[in-house]
């Protein structure tokens, strides 16, 4: 707590080189907001953080990485390359699981999107938040041009993932249900931070790096089943590195970014609590939250495929002797993942109907089961069309009630109270490392996969984080 | 009105790959709002663009070329090279003003940012969208990549202040009064236009350029007063520009991202009206409405400084004289320009005390009255203090009424119908010219002076447009 009052202390000593007269906070409670967080941030030390915290964002890391190289050979990362590599500057930066190498910035929105383009990356057990894209992929990038430290890198991750998740809470679930995609809107901030820290910047260029960062959100719900929705991490991670780097050179922007009458959360949410963002700052840590996923598609759906993959191994059941599934789940089931008839393997990752029905089909919910042949396959389309939903707030979003009936009648129940990956039943270190195999196989060798997943879990004693970049690229 | 129905009637014959199910219009009205844009850009011609709509784009040209040059060696402008060049590709594209070379990305990002630093561009005369920004700075670092003729250039000039102001008109006010800076989340659209136009996209390429771009608003009204400000034009440039080349190697995004549910619309604004969008197409042109600043700063304190600047001349007034000015006021003067006590010019630019105070001090408002110089001189900074606003919602935004006390008690006072510059007054091209060269000069010798504006002229004779960016730089 000292340390706490030290920094509140120090504030009114700071001169202002531009304050903003039409910023006015809308309440005390709102005072101070950005430069309190940008405070933090700029001070906080790597020895601060705990041991459990550490291990979680190795956890984050080796995650990230391998949704990376899996998800950097589809066709939504080719396309992208090659509509921007004539306009990037010296290589500066790998591309993970590829051989181009681009500038630090189009490295950051090509690796966001590789992490991203699988819906199988990460997600903050509140906020539904998938913390590591924007951030990674822009410290990660720039790591390789500025050196540092494993020690360094992973206090900027934490510092990045809490930065994007306090104010993604702040405004959950009031922004989220506007239809913004938050993982962009919010990741920026986790962006700018991370790559702030890493640079250094004084507390007035981090509120700089912030402001700059408020300004360019990224992400409408309306393009999730599409190629876009993967540019929203990277994007984010783009605008919150190219925000830093502005900041480092003394780019001027608001102080006020968050709290101001036209700021962000004013701008972006019809509800905000700024506790969220400041309290407990150095000493509750977002990344404690993170989850990380099973299967290939938004977690909303984890629950129904969890249940659905039980239901099948229990009962021995085939698509043919199913007559028809109805699924009681969470409001936001519907919201985000109603699409009735899929046509690739994106829309397919936004189909309650489909996951439920390549669930009983085939027993997972991997990446090939959100494939093009997957959406197309004759006996899923089929049995997805017997597929129905109830929504009931009663739920959690890690819940579902499944009542499956046969064609001789027999009516089979499943309830999931939490689903597999979810905080509380999460992955063991054991299956995100068959989850990282599983991703990187065809891509990288055995031996560079073991090597890597090293690298990963002793990421805070590496003399130079960018070993990671170099040994995940080709 | 042949043309249109034919337009309408062969949609019904496209077919769409991507689909997404949630994405529902909210109306009738809405019902393809989008796909009746895109399928416009892409079948517009140059041959029916009318005569004086073509002039207006040359004059938009000229004016957009003049403040580029004119603000290229503001300090924001070297600091986002100093900052952003380490990245840049390769020398596709020119920075007006300036020897630099950069990719067509960063090109676009740089010459928007200078278009706009002096707050000295084009504004429309409806939704207060600075037009050419966000369109010109990314056509022309286009065209300098991809030569075309300039016929075609101002094709897609009018095309994308159309999109953009049309997208503006349709959620003006309420989008701009939730705090958004218009110019750079509905510009982004124009850009994305304007280049698609010139990337000769299919109209399904068009649909997923508008959803690119709608997935990437700019811009925070808290920004006003930082160098953020003119970052925004710039960077919906750069991301209109990002959208197109996206869309043009088939990067898939929702086709719907105007009117859907969780599309930009709905999200940014609490009110829209489709019909803003769709009506009349090709037969009026939003360009007609652009009007040209006479004065360095935002359109809602012209008023106030030709009045003073009337007052002035008129009574031989000096500070020393004057007691007390009263401005009756728009009330958007005073949300958008109400700082009291600027420090820098940029914060000037927000400070109708400042607009009034120099305005009668110097008897002008151009860049010279606007600087760090002017927003610090001591008698100005008296006079400041002694001007006060009161809002009357009966006045126009081209209106102001200033009641000025004499310290002898003399009540002088100044009714402004249609501040100079504005649509019922506008700048002749004489007028234009003169405020070129005064932007220019120094920069520019004489000779490239008059051959630049020849070329804006006549642009659209030439065989290549980006004959204007290599004579706008050095």
């Amino acid at each position: 707590m000292n340390r706490r009052l030290f920094l509140f202390a120090s504030g009114s000593l700071s001169l202002s080189p531009f304050v903003p007269q039409n910023s006015v906070a809308e309440t005390d409670a709102g005072k101070d907001v950005t430069r309190t967080l940008a405070r933090h941030i700029v001070s906080a030390k790597p020895s601060d953080l705990p041991a459990p915290v550490r291990k979680e964002a190795a956890r984050t890391l080796l995650n990230w990485v391998g949704c990376s190289v899996g998800g950097s050979r589809h066709q939504t990362v080719g396309i992208a390359i090659s509509a921007l590599a004539p306009f990037s500057g010296p290589a500066q930066a790998s591309i993970l699981g590829r051989k181009e190498r681009l500038d630090i910035l189009h490295a950051a929105l090509i690796n966001g999107i590789s992490s991203h383009v699988l819906d199988f990356d990460d997600t903050h057990s509140h906020n539904i938040i998938h913390p590591a894209g924007p951030v990674i992929s822009a410290i990660l990038a720039l790591s390789e041009h500025r050196p540092v430290s494993g020690n360094d890198f992973v206090n900027a991750l934490v510092l990045g993932v809490d930065v994007e998740c306090r104010i993604g809470n702040s405004v959950y679930p009031k922004h989220y249900d506007a239809g913004w995609h938050i993982t962009g809107t919010a990741g920026v901030f986790g962006a700018a931070a991370a790559c702030g820290k890493l640079l250094a910047l004084s507390e007035l260029q981090m509120l700089w790096a912030l402001g700059l960062a408020a300004t360019q959100p990224v992400g409408l719900q309306e393009m999730f089943g599409s190629m876009t929705k993967s540019f929203h991490p990277g994007r984010a991670a783009q605008n919150g590195l190219t925000a830093a780097l502005l900041a480092s050179k003394n780019f001027t922007s608001s102080e006020q970014s968050l709290e101001a009458k036209y700021g962000w959360t004013n701008v972006v949410s019809t509800a905000h609590n700024y506790d969220d963002i400041t309290k407990n700052l150095g000493e509750s840590f977002e990344i404690s939250k993170n989850t990380y996923k099973p299967f290939a598609c938004g977690v909303v759906m984890h629950p129904t495929i969890d249940g659905c993959i039980q239901l099948r191994t229990e009962n021995k059941l085939t698509a043919d002797e199913i007559d028809h599934v109805e699924l009681r789940v969470h409001p936001l089931v519907i919201q985000l993942t109603s699409k009735k008839s899929p046509q690739t393997g994106l829309e397919g990752k936004f189909s309650i109907y489909h996951a439920a029905s390549v669930a009983l089909v085939e027993g997972g919910g991997g990446i090939d089961q959100f494939s093009d042949r997957a959406v197309r396959d004759r006996t899923i389309a089929a049995l997805r069309d017997r597929v129905s939903t109830v929504v009931d707030s009663s739920l959690h979003e890690d819940q579902v009630r499944i009542t499956l009936t046969t064609k001789t009648g027999r009516r089979l129940e499943k309830f999931v109270e939490h689903a597999v990956g979810s905080l509380d039943h999460p992955m063991s270190d054991k299956d995100l490392e068959a989850k990282f195999t599983g991703l990187t196989t065809g891509i990288l060798s055995t031996d560079r996969q073991r090597k890597l997943m090293d690298l990963c879990w002793t990421v805070d004693r590496l003399p130079e984080s960018s070993a990671i970049a170099k040994a995940a690229s080709l």
